[in-house]
């Protein structure tokens, strides 16, 4: 998520990396190379959703997710009490893409003296409210000032039976690849309130004109977590062999169970899930509409894979989509177009046109 | 650990509620009061130096600490290994005051493009130093790019026996009141990195003059947090009723533990232990030595409580003093003076001296 910004030479010469040399994965790869662990419980570290800590009957989840302003967050047009609850979805989605169940979060502030207690009455207010919703125990967390603008930091904690964790490298060659919802939403709905803000921007005296995308910025301003989706795929007896949330867009959550299961993969654009109007108003935007699923983020919709044999089980069932399947890694990473052609899936391509 | 600034009105007029009006514990309180849990397994909340949770055998503590540059450290003096060292001993510290074993760790970074990914790299050597020291694994976390500066925010996992689990509420009136190592060299060694700063800054010519300071400067920055207390305590056959680390200074850390047992102190002035250099320090800088243990902070020692039937046990246990004992609730919290002067202890009266 390191923004591209114009390279300043550092201080001690032009031999240093920049940030945005190296990308936000190029980064964490670069500062975790050397981790190791001490402990046995811990069965897995960086490089999915969650960690995974072994608690004997059960195992424990982790993870967390910072949201700064001025990167994440506007709150031109964000509401306190809408950004709490995004605070915390965006951490329980992480949970949810383990087939975990969230049941703790720690909440730490670094806010500076601009804002009033009231604002962050607000704040709360949506984060226990997403507390409320998931049933999740608000637990700890830490308050500081800050120099400027408001950062948010949650970490969550999970619970899950050995057994029915689902990891980001267990797709096979031949599996279904499916997602649940729709997708692009959130980005499209971001579109509309950057519009809108520019338009008061220049003349703050207009009303902003939300009224008939309530669906678009309901996606982007107050996504909820597809928790709902263990229970719905325990019920029809099929066990994803591997899962991840679509926070950064379909074409990177792609790419990483690609390579963190070592399979290639076909996907169908037709297939994508994309709300009618969304895709009218991308096109509105000059965007075509997969690109806004590829590459858009933020739906936290569920991207996981089955086995073929699961086809019949899954082929039915309502807010699911299959939209693809993996294949042998060497036959590389498409989408193939309504018209027959292969385009390398890629996420990188996209860093430009996002919005954050 | 909010800095009191000018008070400026706020956007929606002067009814809003500055931040500085409530302080730190203030705002928590106000905005954790309607938090309710759905986990009978949540153990502990909001409210000690972690939560507990209830994972069957064992307990799961969780922590989380925020380092926010310009608040909690200054680049100028604070070397990037020092940084990411101390801002894992920190965490670390939250699990030993709660008796527990640090087990794993998330790491978040918040970072401008102004930083290379070589001082990131010096970072996460110095976080890898302190998950070696302390044997905690590195199981994950955040990387966003920040419209200004650094912010790191760690949460750390730790295990204990249920029944080992140390909390702030324990102490009753009679209870020893003791403490490890030596204070108020931390806020001594922030003393003598200001000062040389501000030499620097009217002279960057000249050199920083910090020969003859070692231990207190590395008391302030690269602090060493108690996890071998635990094993202390346990070779003598003691549990204290109650404990907590020692992050804001002695006096905020005793009114946490008197609020929390709801129980009242009598603290000897001239038994709280300070370096015997730092005392002659603290006096070249005008400030009163114990007034540096109170008040400073970052020390990272843990203060603790034992029953008075502990004392032959606990009273020549090297590395450990006992500084007064807990009183009953209506006898007040008060400092005895060497003259036989009582005190009121309170944490409020210091936030003026505080340079963070």
């Amino acid at each position: 998520m390191y923004k591209k910004k114009d390279k300043k030479p550092d201080d001690a010469g032009s031999r240093l990396t920049s940030l945005a040399e190296l990308g936000e994965f190029g980064l964490i790869d670069r500062l975790t190379k050397n981790v190791s662990h001490f402990h046995p419980e811990t069965l897995k570290g960086i490089g999915d959703d969650a960690a995974v800590i072994d608690a004997g009957e059960k195992v424990i989840l982790l993870s967390t997710d910072l949201l700064v302003e001025g990167i994440h967050f506007d709150l031109t047009y964000m509401p306190f009490r809408h950004l709490g609850y995004k605070a915390a979805v965006v951490n329980i989605s992480d949970i949810a893409a383990m087939n975990g169940i969230p049941t703790q979060m720690t909440v730490s502030l670094a806010v500076s003296s601009k804002f009033s207690a009231e604002a962050l009455d607000e704040l709360y207010a949506g984060i226990l409210m997403a507390c409320n919703q998931y049933k999740v125990d608000l637990v700890g967390g830490d308050t500081s000032s800050n120099v400027k603008g408001l950062m948010i930091s949650v970490s969550i904690i999970g619970v899950a039976n050995k057994e029915d964790v689902v990891y980001r490298n267990g797709a096979r060659s031949g599996d279904l690849l499916c997602v649940t919802g729709d997708l692009g939403s959130a980005y499209v709905g971001l579109l509309i309130l950057e519009r809108e803000k520019s338009v008061f921007q220049v003349d703050p005296n207009m009303q902003p004109e939300l009224s008939g995308f309530d669906y678009q910025i309901g996606r982007q301003l107050r996504p909820e977590a597809r928790t709902d989706i263990r229970n719905l795929l325990l019920g029809t007896g099929i066990r994803p062999t591997s899962m991840i949330d679509i926070s950064d867009g379909l074409a990177s959550e792609i790419l990483h169970i690609c390579k963190q299961s070592g399979v290639g993969c076909k996907l169908f654009e037709a297939k994508i899930p994309i709300d009618e109007h969304t895709r009218e108003l991308a096109k509105e935007y000059k965007i075509i509409p997969s690109v806004a699923a590829l590459s858009g983020g933020e739906d936290y919709e569920l991207l996981f894979t089955v086995k073929q044999d699961d086809y019949e089980k899954i082929k039915d069932v309502a807010g699911i989509t299959i939209i693809g399947h993996m294949t042998a890694p060497s036959e590389g990473k498409y989408m193939i177009t309504p018209d027959g052609k292969s385009i390398p899936i890629t996420a990188q391509g996209w860093d430009g046109m996002r919005g954050k």
